[in-house]
């Protein structure tokens, strides 16, 4: 089977720019936005002004704001919605998804209050089988994909047939889709890292180096291994794109949003500044407690993310993040 | 047993600053420089300003060109000499180590011709018993930890005992050293690294951005460990700090002077003209066919390396790390 028609739910940065994904290899795209006068002006001007106002979009790629018209005849619906809005979007769209439809994950985040992953939530929300849905992770920077710059991501689903399904569906010569059956380490890979890059960030602001960089994205790295692994997850998941190649593009680019934020409470500033001055959201910012409350349910240790949560929850000083990696015993690596 | 004197044999960069480790952790250091002009400079100065021009050293730091006044009482003998020109290095040391000094290798390649890992060379050079030997990594680029920003690495040892006490010997405040026993895993993975970030910096001096570093950085770590594995290093090693962590730090720090060759090849300079207007020894540069060599012999695929030779070696354009990544057969990441 191939997938023809694509529907992309939510036109935030990377909703966007994988809708372009898509387009270059091939498929027609729907690209729903949730306010009629985005999707007017997406149609009128062939760019996202709000998101990625440099980008001219194919023109495979029709922007919506009508449901029913977004879902018509989709083999693949992708949902680019934030992760703690994602429960509360898709009781729009469950019941009409078509029935042969493939779900397409892009959230990346651990929901408040139950600790669900995302494709938990979407199985929950939606009743389709768990054969149907895959999630797509990896060091895919929204701008840089729009760009065509040359990247590799991770197509993971329960089902091999889907995930080559949904590889087929987004590759191209600037975008190299491998295949995963670990959807668990890819969406905890891809939601930890997030609360990485806030430390990362805040070691920078503290005007700290590559060396103390590398050491906070490593030990963060084995905090999420240790915890993907009490989850379910496959270790070897964390050495790949999803795992530390995600990790990597997101704690070092500029690009990244918990980056940024993790950069300004490094340099002393207060958590609601700092998120009012990004404007989107930082995903770290929503998922680290509840990624706490996982680690703690599963007795696994997580310095680093402990810090982040006393940094941007509790309003704690950023050196926190020095401590947790420098403080502790000394021992085997692997300990 | 507690360390309490070190000799450090070279005085580049990355000996000169961890002889202020080893001062900063209590132990009275000899640091023996080839050059008598550059050792009474440094007596004189109590500044290495040849490679570290604005770090004031510890008086625990005494600079020599003896080798015999270097060697007394030495608890450790810590090898700071390029990969290529250790087992040479070593010929004049070697009948003079004390008898139970325990040997510290900072040094990261592949010698060409034999293939050898630096453990290889130092025990075949010296005949000392492979329980004395110990080899440190992780993301530790000299002048950061120079300026004792915080950073950690990995003592690694066949006997745990002696990491232990190498950890003991360099742990401060600002160095935290986890313990191994994988000393191949992290010798292949500080060579390997320098090839990879040739082939980074390249994608970078291409005009690449983050998404592209991070999946050459990730699909490289693959290939190093694919090649580690098969030489019986412990997988694991590769996640950690002597793996990934001192692979993000090359990779990404206008301070590595691989990344930066990699930069002046992706922007169109010869080999010849890059590597001398950087003026130090870049590893990935002399290692790079060795690695190829040693992973041909172990039936392991390494393109990444193998692109990196071509243009090194053969002249070829930068362009081949994007194809490289981008060209080969869609599959499962994990194959």
């Amino acid at each position: 089977m191939i997938a023809e028609r694509a529907t992309v739910v939510g036109a935030g940065s990377w909703g966007t720019a994988f809708s372009l994904v898509l387009a270059d290899a091939g498929l027609d795209v729907r690209l729903w936005a949730r306010r009629p006068e985005l999707a007017t002006r997406i149609t009128e001007t062939r760019r996202n002004g709000d998101y990625l106002p440099e980008i001219d979009l194919p023109d495979e790629v029709h922007a919506t704001a009508d449901v029913d018209e977004a879902l018509e005849e989709a083999d693949l619906v992708v949902l680019a919605i934030p992760a703690q809005k994602l429960r509360a979007g898709l009781a729009e769209w469950a019941p009409r998804l078509p029935e042969r439809a493939t779900l397409v994950s892009l959230a990346k985040g651990i929901e408040l209050g139950t600790g669900c992953r995302m494709s938990e939530v979407i199985l929950q929300a939606t009743g389709v089988a768990p054969e149907r849905l895959a999630v797509v992770s990896g060091p895919n920077l929204a701008r840089e994909i729009a760009e065509r710059q040359p990247a590799a991501g991770v197509v993971a689903a329960f089902d091999p047939d889907t995930a080559d399904l949904v590889a087929a569906a987004c590759a191209s010569p600037w975008f190299r889709p491998y295949t995963s059956t670990d959807v668990t380490g890819c969406e905890i890979a891809g939601a930890t890292k997030n609360v990485i890059a806030l430390a990362v960030g805040a070691a920078e602001g503290l005007g700290l180096g590559d060396n103390s960089k590398a050491s906070v994205i490593t030990r963060g790295l084995a905090e999420t291994v240790r915890l993907g692994v009490a989850l379910g997850a496959d270790p070897a998941t964390f050495s790949g794109l999803a795992g530390v190649g995600d990790l990597i593009a997101t704690c070092m680019s500029p690009l990244s949003r918990n980056h940024r934020v993790g950069v300004g409470l490094g340099r002393g500033g207060t958590v609601e500044s700092v998120v009012a001055s990004i404007g989107q959201t930082a995903e770290g910012v929503t998922s680290c407690e509840s990624i706490l409350a996982l680690a703690r349910e599963a007795g696994v240790e997580v310095p680093i993310v402990e810090s982040v949560v006393a940094m941007v929850a509790d309003g704690q000083r950023p050196e926190l993040i020095v401590d947790a990696l420098m403080r502790r015993q000394r021992k085997p690596e692997k300990a």
